[in-house]
């Protein structure tokens, strides 16, 4: 190729011209072709040409009904208890259904209304009007015409079009075929069974990339990964130019940085059409033509590659394929919190939706391009326009459904504390025979408080301990609740009473006893967030220990779940964290019990009686799952699944 | 099996009811077993557990940005113009993105907002905060929580979560297996490639029902068709329950008739739990249970397998595989006629969709059974209660979108009489860069002219001829549409000047020559239905030539299109109609000609710009376009895409 090499990085454009201009450059007529399959393997196919009818459906008229045909006009004059009689062989002929008509005839009468009238004969004493249960030639299809014009896609009922109308053979588009290339030399290929060390990760987005692609119909090809070096890169994109494939995707190295070498690639083989786009996640997408083919450099990062794929390529594929480009279900939704963003770049935001009464709330997810799980998790997505600065609070938002309506009605929104019963909780309301989805967002039991305020989730988990009255919720509730409270419109039910303590390294090194061993500030603490009921619980240890917030060695280092200060206590990363028993158990460390609590699901009374919260109380007295929490270790279940009281404090026993 | 057999046959019973016996009398745990497959191809399985993360994502504390790695404290104090010095090695450590923090790290610096100062130190001018740039332990997963919990459905973005999550392997239920048994004497296999003689038809359920349940994700074996033979059913079966299968489903042979031989074969076997339920089509359906397995008769017209499938077997299929059963959306449409039902039973119609200005408008397509191609055709499905008498004409009726709402958009809808030259225009539109779908409704010209004034279609296809102006079409308008022709909301586009004439078989045996041939009642003649152009033309030559219409052997036989009646010459189930001369071409019939006519499409000003009409348009005047419908025979294309005027006739000279 001698097209001119243009330098576009960091003029990022607008994905729609993104799209136009690799529409522009590529010849859909030469790079996809039309082959023919087997009309019953069609579904799902585009026709490349248009078929027609090579047989009537039905080649004759026929016989709709098991009965008897009959020339309508005599049976004109029929009526109750004054029959015509019909003589068989002459007036009348036997037929079952899709019999063709005997000569002349042009109506059945069904069998269950005639009556024998002697060996030979019938009676009928109702008139057969002409055609009644006929099958007329060509009803269905017409031989010659038209049946599907070119680009139609087929549809399983089609099939049965197809076949009926004789046409055995139909030629269709080709699949678009991809060749996958991930790339870089901290990868690891899941098949040798890796366990990554500092810096390494396991290849995941060419896995994820090659699915999304599959599902749009495409035929994939994967490659193992490619080691960070020019020469092997260039190997592995010629290897696919030379390959059947319509489109190459290189993965990760699409960026400007020392290590990028996919734009020098695209440029030798052909040319650079874009680099840079105007969004977030997913900017330093390439797009490339090399000897007619698309070759694309998707971002590193998981959900970059994603948006890179179903935003640029998506798009291309399907127009390469004549399919319609699927378009998520739109939906009004009213987010849980502001969400500013960056003006000139169009951001896509992942969303936790649930109906909330008659709203859709969304709960905005982690917005890193980092975190692969935000759109696992997430039911819907945002696009925050480049114009836009952000989005406000309680204000109703364009999103798409990425999941079915049916899918997102069935979710239940828990908002509040962490805590790992929930995850054992969500398991086993997807094992129900009616499945409920829980969703639950970690912002401490503050936040679960707001939530129920704001009306923004099916019910809030909370730990909260006010040791002036030596009570449970109550007391918070009653702070910033009085209303609800105080009109009865919440019920409190205990989820389990739990341990709290310090999570230590296997052995406890430090020697960690109690809260004073906070205080010289030698100990590398890890906090929990603002709100959170374990840092409330912390400062009373605290101030009844007499020890200064700002003595704590990493009393401003925050986490947001028990798990993620486990995780930081198992790698180093902190000698301590104040947690449950079950994080450090699951993660083989060693607990230091501080305290037991009270932790609660607060529950709006307008959604106690919703399939979703009915759900959650009969298995939260269900001895299945309250003999998995008590495996956990640190729960104790003796008022799992009641209801609680103001003043009720921690009266249940140790089981 | 010993279970007693019920005889439930016309006492048919509502879908849930019948959906809901075959549940229970499944032991969905003993059936679909739970097996394990690599997570890369794991998409769109569901989990049979629950699995919890092997490894945190990401497993250390790392850079997120190519720049230096710092402890954020050591950089507070920095402003413009009064940087912070920080030495290599000692203060910051140079990260390429990915990077574990070195020890004691806890923010990142972009390359681009540091400069070197001397060859061992660089300076910045802004503080890092904690944790900036920094993608910290866990941030995406963490080790042991748990990733997904079972019987959710993984999608292509959850590989990459299962992948960074260390797992590799995940345990998802099997795929449901079925086995479709075809039967019946009369039908025979598409790949033996036969021309059905009468009473024959090309067997074509079992590949529309396998298309179906493929696209459930199931695995589906088919065997070639069975004989109408006990025996041979028997021994079909047998085989079925004694393969992989879970699920078994007989095509055709559901019903009560003597030849009828499923619901015995099934008790033979097991338990028949369902005979009959309260739908149109579908109503003879089966359902069965034997040996643990479901065994089901499907009916035999083609929509009413449909149906039994998608209203019977889906369900109970997802509910196996412990997916959702996906749902149609719901659209709200306004029917262009009333259409009546049958009170006791739910009536399922197929209706052709478009968005007609505002509203979605929707034509009941033929409600028979035995038509496929209503399925193929249709763009929603309605519903029609069981305590229903039937749907009001424009009012409001719930539907579901058996296409996206993107396509229906993309309808364009076109009401009217029947031209050959429609299928050219629906497959031209086709072939555009942006594909245009056309359906067309043959209801004859005044057919089209009531749409247009009830606002039910884009635009109506007509031929009306008056003799008292010698025009076309206008006359009628100003008749039926006096208000918009007055108001010039109306453009009359011309398509074609078209041939009618006599259609007769070949060599034109009857030696049929003028409308004079009809007078004496010997030749069987077959008419147009009331409100067709064509069947006006006929009128007025019979009256020029004083011929009574009830002298005309056949007046009152009435088909909807020229194909239609050109099938009926084909097959002689009549001597001869008036027609086209391109329906006589496409059938090799021979054609009489009788008149030059215009055929014009009546278009509301209020639809002239948009992309759908403006797309034919474009084509009209396209020498494609035109050389198509030239080649066809019987047609001229002088006036082809020009806008008519009233009192024009037919001065378009023959080409």
């Amino acid at each position: 190729m001698t097209a001119p090499k243009r330098n576009v990085y960091l003029k990022t454009i607008p994905i729609p011209e993104a799209v136009e201009i690799a529409r522009a450059a590529l010849d859909r007529e030469r790079l996809v072709r039309s082959v023919t399959v087997p009309a019953n393997e069609a579904a799902d196919r585009v026709l490349s040409e248009a078929v027609f009818a090579r047989f009537s459906s039905p080649t004759v008229h026929s016989a709709a009904m098991d009965g008897y045909a009959v020339t309508a006009q005599a049976t004109f004059g029929a009526r109750e208890g004054s029959p015509k009689v019909l003589r068989k062989g002459t007036d009348c002929f036997a037929v079952n259904t899709g019999h063709p008509l005997p000569e002349g005839c042009d109506a059945v009468i069904m069998i269950e209304n005639v009556t024998e009238s002697g060996p030979d004969a019938i009676a009928t004493e109702a008139p057969a009007f002409p055609w009644q249960h006929v099958r007329r030639i060509g009803e269905d299809i017409v031989a010659t015409e038209l049946l599907f014009p070119r680009n139609h896609r087929i549809s399983p009922y089609d099939i049965g079009a197809l076949l009926s109308a004789g046409l055995w053979d139909v030629p269709v588009w080709e699949p678009v075929r991809v060749a996958v290339i991930p790339t870089g030399d901290e990868v690891l290929d899941f098949t040798t069974r890796p366990t990554p060390g500092a810096g390494q990760v396991v290849e995941s987005n060419s896995q994820v990339l090659a699915a999304l692609a599959r599902r749009l119909g495409c035929t994939v090809t994967r490659t193992p990964p490619v080691a960070d070096n020019p020469e092997a890169l260039r190997q592995a994109v010629q290897d696919a130019l030379e390959s059947e494939a319509h489109i190459a995707i290189i993965c990760a190295g699409s960026s400007a940085g020392t290590k990028d070498y996919t734009r020098d690639t695209i440029a030798a083989f052909g040319e650079v059409l874009v680099h840079g786009i105007a969004a977030m996640p997913g900017k330093p997408s390439l797009l490339g033509v090399c000897r007619g083919k698309l070759v694309a450099g998707a971002p590193g990062y998981p959900v970059s590659a994603v948006v890179c794929f179903e935003e640029l390529l998506a798009p291309l594929i399907c127009w390469l394929g004549r399919t319609e480009t699927p378009r998520r279900q739109p939906v009004q939704v009213e987010l849980t919190r502001k969400v500013p963003s960056k003006l000139g770049m169009e951001e896509f935001l992942r969303l936790a939706v649930g109906k909330v009464g008659d709203k859709y709330v969304a709960t905005p997810l982690a917005r890193g391009a980092g975190c692969i799980t935000t759109l696992s998790r997430a039911q819907a997505l945002a696009r925050i326009p480049a114009q836009a600065e952000g989005l406000e609070q309680h204000t109703a938002v364009a999103a798409e459904l990425m999941v079915s309506e049916e899918a997102v009605r069935n979710v239940l929104v828990c908002v509040g504390s962490h805590d790992n019963t929930l995850d054992v909780l969500a398991d086993e309301l997807m094992g129900l025979d009616s499945p409920v989805r829980l969703t639950s967002s970690h912002v401490g039991s503050m936040g679960g408080i707001l939530a129920i305020k704001n009306g923004s989730c099916h019910f809030a988990g909370a730990h909260l301990f006010d040791p002036e009255c030596d009570d449970y919720n109550f007391p918070f509730l009653a702070k910033y609740l009085p209303e609800q409270l105080a009109k009865n419109e919440v019920t409190l039910v205990n989820l389990a009473i739990r341990h709290q303590g310090f999570i230590v390294p296997k052995g406890n090194p430090r020697g960690i006893r109690s809260i004073q061993d906070l205080a010289d500030g030698t100990v590398r603490f890890l906090n929990r967030q603002r709100g959170a009921g374990t840092r409330i619980l912390l400062d009373y240890h605290l101030k009844q220990a007499g020890i200064a917030f700002d003595a704590v060695n990493g009393y401003d280092k925050e986490e947001f779940t028990h798990m993620a200060v486990a995780v930081n206590v198992l790698t180093g990363a902190a000698d301590t964290g104040l947690g449950i028993r079950a994080a450090a158990r699951a993660l083989e460390l060693d607990f230091v019990p501080l305290a037991r609590e009270r932790y609660d699901l607060i529950i709006p009374n307008r959604f106690m009686e919703t399939p979703g919260v009915q759900a959650v109380l009969k298995l939260l007295r269900s001895p299945t799952f309250r003999a998995r929490i008590e495996a956990m270790g640190g729960y104790e279940t003796t008022l799992t699944g009641q209801i609680m009281q103001a003043g009720y404090g921690l009266k249940g026993k140790e089981s």
